[in-house]
């Protein structure tokens, strides 16, 4: 079972990402602009492939060429590792 | 360039529609559940095809196996006949 993050954990995973930041207390959040929708969704598929992969899914919003990524472990009710260990996956896309 | 719809007329497509509501002034919304991610995942890629046959997009919003569409005709900043046509598609995958 996942172990929820002290903050001390959470700055530190943040600070090794780029673009990622803390939406509330229990998520992190992320936005990205591609040339067109199509190239969003291409993202958006790797996305869920690697999201399927580790069996953990991040809320995916799409606003024609926008995509934001909001990650959180539900189940603990906050941030874990598995939520940056899939941040840090997303970014190698 | 599509018209703004009155609200007669929206109304009158609405009712031609199953699940699809108002949100706010300018746009419908309407929300999805799956079986699991990867259902929620084929139907998000069946949307995009549509949307992009129209070159109409609506936002997609997936939260594990729950798909919420909304849809506006940005351009317009409102509802047109464009909306209302590609929620009809939409509900024919």
């Amino acid at each position: 079972m996942p172990i929820l993050l002290e903050k001390s954990q959470i700055d530190e995973r943040l600070s090794q990402l780029e673009g990622w930041a803390r939406q509330g207390q229990a998520a992190i959040e992320k936005s990205y602009v591609f040339a067109d929708f199509k190239a969003a969704m291409r993202f958006v598929n790797q996305v869920a492939e690697a999201a399927e992969k580790v069996d953990h899914h991040p809320d995916i919003l799409i606003n024609y060429n926008k995509v934001k990524l909001t990650l959180s472990t539900h189940s603990e009710g906050g941030l874990t590792h598995k939520d940056f260990d899939l941040a840090r996956d997303v970014d190698f896309i």
